[in-house]
């Protein structure tokens, strides 16, 4: 791996120069996923000062085929945003997909195959409507648990929610973590989306709400839980090259990405395997490797110290507290307490998840990582508005899991100069 | 884009080093998926004298979620071969999913985000099995026709063999290519397979064979259509300098890759965009980009004469004939004369397809372009056995496309020193 100084002291640098974003709403039902998209496209390449024509490339982060009942969803959006002529691919690794997408994205101009890429991240459940009642239907919870392994673990009736409820119960026997200092992650991340006026769930809520909310699957409660949401989020990347030639004034750049794939059963062999040199399944080993990888990178020794402002993917509010820790933001264990000392508070040392996070802002699977590194970039840049954190080392980090158990995680450190 | 020139005089080159796979068969009934791609795997990381451990990162061809009712299925190859702690994603453009795979492949390495990259794809449908029967059933088909916008074009009953049918037919009629004349490519292709020990559908067989078929979709017969098939199909990339280090006797350097993405509607308003500046719907425009971007990188002006080796998309029969032409092999609609004066031919000047394409080697959906790749590795290695055409320049070249109408192509060119 080509560490970032090596890259800068020769130039090979990735910036993203510009992001864009549509609402993100429960549903969105008179706009198709191929409008999401080109709304998110049209404000990201303004903000980089390019058109169309700019582009070399696009990948797409696209969840879930059954959502839309339709394979190859991203050629049609390739279509609708008049890119063709241009290679696009398509990237799905579940609620990582926009993490993921965003490691390709930097494959692309890093190595040379594009100048400039647009990442595009949408999200849409259109054949999981229900018309008549104008909601949402369980289509949606069944499509996304088609992710636990159909021989072995759907069976069992896995889904999302109980496969990382699983992570979350053993992280409060191991390490004797409460329910309450996991509804202080909900309080913050649903108040922090008051100041997001993209944010689809902002609210102003108490650690009680959380606890009286109704049970999910133990230890979540209801507001424990991200919801549902439809919308898109995009993001143009620039070789540091094309970066300086187009005048780009305030670049935020790639500083370094690590990601690793964790065991995919959340059953026996997986818990196994995590009883070995990393752990158990209380402390996610794979979160813990892809931290590393991209602080190597990125030349982080300290991310403690040196990180200004973090998006962490709080699907539950448990995660938010384990990735506290292998994120290296305090020791193992010390997540709870973490935040019970107000650390990543809005007006704490290392705030965590000004955008409102997916409880807060939304979880809109295929666009919620590309949201989260959308959301560093602008608090980087100064340009977060209401929300706007104090910037005094100029390293943000991002951190999106995915998969059953979150078999995917990648983190992206990002920096200004 | 950095061309080739360049990136070979920064020893910035990315290399095949190893090819593995198993046998294509209709069905394989008693291996799962993640076995296949095993096997695949063990014996490309064998050629390449490397194990699990130097493997930096996996990128997945895998095609349809439908055909296993599994989303995110790369999770659980990934896992069932050991890679975790390692990045894995996975790509899926239709029936270019394997060239496609290839070219985030060799982003991978490029970027300088992993020395050593495998690439595999995998093809499996176990959920269409009618097991009393003992025969893949046309549920197959149904999760193919999802590939067609479910919106508009789907409920007109378009398929894969549909869709292409209509470029074929363009083409009949701009150029006056002859049905006799796209049997030659099913004639050629299914003997071609006949040295191939892991073909599935190794024949002799005639014109009058191929003209007296069944019907398909005018004017395509049964012996025009590749079936479906089963199978893996591995690669091994290396740096240049990972490639030094180890001592690889024989690498094969990626020249160039071009890929671009067209309209994705078969219907008028492609034909109406495609009556443009690029020539009506009888050439396949994204076609003659893609390979226009690949000789351009690689530096190759005239690739009629430059070219030992190519392996081209045959799905169907015609569709090998309209590449002779974008590939610039021959003149814009003289594709089908290419064919009859044995140009193509094991003992032409230029053999296309020597495995046995997709109509003989079988269509694996998500391996086939990553074994079109390796089919023209191996015989710029002179490896391909009994199969072994004369290489004079070094250089090959694989084409694969996919998607309604074939939205997606992506053409590598591949060369040795």
């Amino acid at each position: 791996m080509k560490s970032y100084k090596q890259l800068k002291s020769e130039k090979r640098r990735v910036a993203v120069v510009g992001t864009g974003q549509t609402k993100f709403e429960a549903r969105i039902p008179d706009k198709t996923y191929y409008e999401l998209a080109l709304e998110a496209a049209m404000m990201a390449m303004s903000d980089a000062g390019i058109t169309l024509g700019n582009i070399d490339s696009v990948v797409y982060g696209i969840y879930n085929d059954l959502f839309e009942r339709q394979i190859m969803p991203d050629t049609y959006v390739h279509d609708y945003l008049g890119m063709y002529g241009k290679p696009g691919i398509r990237i799905t690794t579940g609620g990582a997909t926009g993490g993921y997408a965003f490691r390709s994205g930097y494959s692309e101009v890093a190595s040379g195959l594009a100048d400039i890429t647009l990442v595009i991240g949408v999200e849409k459940a259109q054949d999981c409507y229900d018309w008549a009642q104008g909601k949402t239907t369980p289509e949606v919870i069944k499509s996304i648990a088609y992710s636990a392994d159909m021989t072995w673990e759907f069976p069992l009736g896995t889904s999302a929610a109980s496969s990382y409820a699983i992570l979350a119960s053993a992280h409060i026997k191991k390490y004797g973590t409460t329910e309450e200092q996991a509804a202080l992650v909900s309080v913050k991340n649903h108040g922090n989306a008051i100041k997001n006026p993209f944010a689809q769930s902002p609210m102003k809520i108490t650690v009680d709400d959380v606890m009286q909310s109704r049970m999910i699957s133990h230890p979540f409660k209801m507001l424990d839980c991200s919801l549902y949401t439809e919308g898109a989020y995009a993001l143009v990347l620039m070789s540091e090259e094309k970066a300086r030639e187009s005048g780009v004034k305030d670049p935020v750049w790639v500083m370094g990405i690590g990601s690793s794939n964790d065991k995919s059963f959340t059953g026996s062999r997986t818990v196994n395997d995590r009883m070995g040199k990393y752990g158990d399944i209380a402390d996610l080993r794979n979160h813990y490797e892809s931290a590393a990888l991209a602080y190597r990178m990125a030349g982080v020794q300290n991310p403690g110290k040196s990180v200004d402002v973090a998006e962490l993917h709080d699907a539950f509010s448990f995660t938010e507290i384990q990735a506290y820790e292998a994120m290296g933001f305090c020791e193992r264990g010390m997540g709870g307490k973490f935040i019970e000392e107000g650390v990543p508070m809005m007006d704490g040392d290392l705030p965590v998840s000004p955008s409102g996070g997916l409880l807060g802002a939304g979880h809109a699977v295929g666009a919620t990582g590309v949201m989260q590194i959308g959301e560093v970039v602008n608090q980087l840049r100064n340009r977060a508005g209401e929300r706007q954190v104090e910037i005094n080392r100029g390293i943000g980090l991002a951190h999106s899991i995915g998969g059953p158990g979150s078999s995917y995680c990648s983190v992206s450190v990002l920096g200004v100069d």
